[in-house]
């Protein structure tokens, strides 16, 4: 949480929160409670979304905080109820936050800059296995870009989609597809826990990095684009990347 | 700056900072050493990317904070730092903070997971003009992605380029390459001061954008890709559009 967040939230009438988007790591609803000195008022998908009266009640006869995990305004639902709000005369305002968007490729060393088009991929369910997830990757490589891969989220059940789950759908998919794009020997990332004090950062071969222990969720895949040598360097210190993988030193 | 990396700034034995590589808006060094409780010393460039050892060796006898403007790591002058420090085996741990790459668009209500590459321009000097920035925008507005314009900044001769300057650029490009990517009509976005209370929003015609005042730099440009009916909503209630220039209620 950012400064101007902590201090908007102390001089709120009321404090909302929602952690269905995204999951609440390295701090409590206590914690927070007792940090902003008032309490919270935990909302579901429902109450931001369906049922959001009770906020923009609070919002309009004085001032109402809604805190988010993440970079607020990522989701739809945040900006539907950003303008729901604005549209009924609440003045609104962001403060924004430390984003997985920039961090997961940041705390690999990859440059923000050549950072294509982002994927998330989701359980399949029944019939429905999308290709779109590998053919915006196919995209990202062709222009040389890098490919961050978000994974599936089902907070209501407390699940979340690992590293190991994601790898292996990437293998499905180019076992699929075939354009070598994610194949077993395909050079691949993962990050885990990005913002903690244990954050964890490899670098290797899709196929074994599918096998490996990330620890807890939520974990993150990048798959990269053409490396500029500071980026294959980084992937050697930061992330533990075989030198002769990453074109490093060879 | 976030309530995590003010705590590590409190605790660590130096503290650094640098102001290049983006603007310092909002606070002060003196609020921020009132803050953290300690005095910071500033760097230059040349503190950060030739002569970074009295930071190094702080960091070697104890602990260092390097303090930046914006999501650290985005720079190449960071990631080289961090791997210098981890070469010689200096820990290192990144707060991450809020990124203009995610901030900018999502003030706007535009999806980020529609963001395609990012591009900066440069001030022209001499026979460089180089036709890449045009060529990105190009290249992710056929791909229906948002164009996300960043701006050239020397602050060491405190300069900042407008958002004016920035449409102009754009102007010129339509007119040399003429792919009718950033034409007068087209449409086109600019925020000033994302973060602060006073962020301006706009979107609408770049031929007209060229001529308003945003107030003081840092300024962005984007240049949306294909709209959802979420998205150009937004840009109605959010940041002004004239409905029918974005297709919204038509």
């Amino acid at each position: 949480m950012s400064l101007a967040g902590l201090e908007a939230a102390r001089t709120s009438d009321q404090v909302f929160a929602e952690f269905y988007t995204s999951k609440l790591s390295g701090t409590s609803i206590e914690r927070l409670e007792a940090r902003i000195g008032k309490a919270i008022h935990v909302l579901g998908r429902e109450g931001v979304e369906e049922d959001p009266e009770p906020m923009l009640e609070a919002a309009a006869g004085g001032t109402a905080v809604l805190l988010v995990v993440g970079d607020p305004m990522a989701a739809t639902t945040h900006i539907d109820l950003r303008l729901r709000a604005e549209r009924i005369g609440i003045h609104t305002r962001v403060f924004h936050n430390a984003s997985i968007l920039t961090a997961a490729l940041t705390e690999l060393g990859l440059s923000v800059y050549k950072s294509g088009r982002v994927t998330t991929l989701q359980w399949p369910h029944g019939d429905y296995f999308p290709t779109s997830p590998y053919e915006h990757i196919m995209a990202n490589v062709e222009a040389g870009l890098h490919s961050l891969v978000l994974l599936d989220i089902h907070s209501d059940e407390d699940r979340y989609m690992t590293a190991n789950e994601g790898c292996r759908l990437l293998l499905r998919y180019e076992d699929m597809l075939g354009n070598g794009v994610t194949g077993p020997d395909s050079l691949a990332c993962v990050v885990a826990g990005v913002g903690s004090p244990d954050c964890k950062r490899r670098a290797g071969r899709l196929g074994e990095l599918a096998e490996e222990d990330f620890g807890p969720a939520l974990h993150s895949i990048i798959v990269p684009g053409k490396l500029h040598f500071m980026e294959a360097r980084a992937l050697v210190v930061l992330a533990g990347a075989d030198p002769h993988l990453v074109g490093e030193g060879v």
